[in-house]
């Protein structure tokens, strides 16, 4: 049996999974692979020992250590972040090795760098972990449902965003508490903004949406909104119309552009990413041929993660032991045919939405209200005005018809002008 | 651009179906691949002349005029049933053809001849489209999941049958009244014992478990029920224990036993599987790294087939242009490590259940039926007793604890050999 090598740089949560991984399934991997896929070394500079079961794999403090070995084919970088791990990726591509990596934040922004290296060098990048976790969604993207021109994407790929969202709805919590309680159980970190103001769930997005429409896109390029200003109140509203409110990457291909935008949405409960709760992720491509395809898992955690660096492991292993490296394009199109592309501006997307106006509580704010909307022709699907709170002001509901976002951001700057209207208005798109 | 040439042998629906999608995605699928993927010949006894769009390609109703044309490297057999698809097969590989197909009756029975005639040619067989349409699960299970033991396999796999049980669930309708409508608008065949039966969705599952497990297994090994029993009042009852009914296949690894079985089961309505609505499929895994996958789409239909029948054709020819084939096994495993397995015994299966038991509506009822289930060892969850019908009995309901099926049919028996027992009583499984 042909032994391939490889190579973890950064044995935390994921990197440690990853070793794991390969140690549990070393024997289901060789009765699938005829291969022996072999731990050579790990290069950490926080870990002092490997655990007594890795005793067959070194341990160095020095990534070049890995580099420099020339019996390693394959190096996993899981240190995360933009640096170092930018700079020993390129090494690794420059030293001729093979690529896996779970580095969202660095291929969302730097992938372009990464790909061209190791097209130069024709050495494979696999980054199956850095979207979806476990969920076999790149895969199933460049590859199963490779007979499409894909329409659109839309899902939940922020575990975390997903369980404080879940959370308040279950339990009619407010954001805070349930943000703290996911720290302190570890479900969200010190640090949430990443995944809380949906940059993480950007990240992912522009991930498919280079391999899904063989596009150049940037984080730039995409509208970003996240779920800190979500209150209880409209979590009840939602309810109200049917719906559970997620926080919603959505791309859709128009042909001569394209969307690209994150951010709180309210679903129709009857829709299946509205049932997908807690941590777990759920990713829906529509193809021209296949329709709705939608993929469900664990999309993040130890393990979970674990299992998706090692399927590009294998997947690179046979390659290296086939002789036919780049079979499949890195990005699922040949790099030749990946195009610049034009990105539909917020302004003129379109779609229902719900407005909750803070207003005091007399006679004609409707009225006010319903004039400035109909002048900006947005038409109203319906209307619950509660009555007066301890604040001295009421929540007047307002569900819209399809409106286009530059009438919406008009008529709510002009009804928040209103003396009656005593705070922010909040505004969330409902999933057309 | 080297050029791959396909033949199909068949042309209704799916083989129809499979040509388009070549057509419509020829550019696309040059961008990704740098081959062109040229359908040269289709083969069928129905067929007098082809779409004018097709015009490129010829048409004969002579099956070996694909098989003796030199130039034609991927046969997709498109006929279904028995014969004469198996032999065609057999002779494609005789020939050294590669094998494209979607014949889940064919494989699920003959299987294993036509998996060693490939591996003696060393061709490859892709059947992507035989389970799930063109939800791409077999990709999934055999390469996105292979760092994992599958644990389980639970699904919704026909089409058909969810779409009556979704029909009767939504609007209360009886089985008979919900396939007719099915049968007048070409969601159900003339002849719909395949699917409301469960036959259809045991052969996708004795596929899924030869992939999942690494086994030799055989249709006769899946215990099998299927959906015409099933009355407008047993989904009440469903409601009103919070759950929906859904024809399931079950597999779960027990390491030394596997479960096999295919069978209407009240899924509570949180559950994903619950919400998979109208003629979708839906597919879970539970990997023992990655924790569950589901993936979702249609489970059959022209295009999403003709989809996943691409997909393999794209699979196999980039094999065929970077000369690596069997790269991955065709059954996930080496055919050298495929085993023998022992099934579970039905008997010996355990869950909850629920009892709709029909009998006269007078006092010791359920004090009679109640001393059956005890005396076998089941204890009862909860009872839900109506007032008396039209027809002079009333319906006793009851929800068990975890109940081992032989206990289960020892205590029915019982139970319906009671003068005051009117009809032979409906057991449900409910997923625990």
């Amino acid at each position: 049996m042909k032994t391939i090598n490889v190579g973890i740089i950064g044995f935390g949560t994921v990197g440690s999974g990853t070793a794991e991984v390969l140690l549990a399934q070393a024997k289901n991997l060789s009765r699938k692979t005829n291969l022996v896929i072999n731990l050579k070394t790990v290069a950490d500079i926080m870990t002092t020992a490997l655990p007594q079961k890795f005793s067959g794999c070194t341990l160095t403090k020095n990534a070049d250590d890995i580099f420099n070995d020339p019996d390693i084919d394959i190096v996993v970088e899981l240190i995360g972040g933009i640096e170092p791990a930018k700079t020993f990726i390129l090494k690794a591509i420059e030293a001729g090795k093979h690529v896996v990596s779970a580095n969202k934040a660095l291929f969302s922004t730097h992938g372009r760098q990464i790909f061209e290296a190791a097209t130069r060098k024709g050495v494979e990048v696999g980054f199956e972990a850095s979207v979806g976790g476990g969920i076999p969604v790149i895969k199933a993207l460049k590859e199963g449902l490779a007979a499409n021109t894909i329409q659109s994407i839309m899902g939940i790929m922020n575990g975390t965003a997903n369980f404080i969202l879940s959370q308040m709805t279950d339990h009619g919590l407010p954001f805070d508490t349930v943000l703290k309680d996911a720290q302190a159980k570890g479900y969200a970190e010190a640090d949430p903004t990443y995944d809380i103001e949906g940059i993480d769930t950007a990240h992912k997005l522009v991930i498919l949406m280079i391999m899904a429409y063989g596009i150049n896109i940037r984080l730039e390029d995409v509208s970003i909104e996240g779920i800190s200003r979500i209150k209880p109140i409209d979590i009840e509203f939602a309810k109200q119309f049917g719906c559970r409110i997620k926080l919603l990457a959505i791309s859709r291909n128009h042909g001569d552009h394209i969307e690209a935008r994150v951010h709180p949405t309210m679903v129709p409960e009857t829709h299946l990413l509205a049932n997908i709760n807690g941590a777990m992720n759920g990713i829906n491509f529509n193809g021209d041929m296949v329709g709705d395809v939608l993929l469900y898992g664990q999309g993040a955690g130890k393990m979970p993660t674990g299992s998706a660096v090692v399927a590009d492991i294998v997947d690179i292993a046979r390659n290296v032991a086939f002789n036919c490296l780049n079979r499949v394009p890195s990005l699922a199109y040949l790099p030749s045919e990946i195009k610049d592309c034009v990105i539909t501006p917020m302004a003129k997307i379109s779609g229902p939405y719900y407005f909750r106006i803070s207003a005091v509580d007399k006679p004609g704010v409707l009225a006010s209200i319903a004039g400035i909307l109909g002048k900006n022709g947005i038409s109203i699907e319906s209307v619950i005005q509660k009555k007066r709170r301890d604040e001295g002001s009421v929540p007047v509901v307002i569900r819209t018809h399809d409106a286009q976002e530059k009438a919406v951001i008009e008529a709510i700057s002009e009804i928040d002008s209103l003396s009656i209207v005593t705070e922010k208005t909040v505004t969330i798109r409902i999933l057309n």
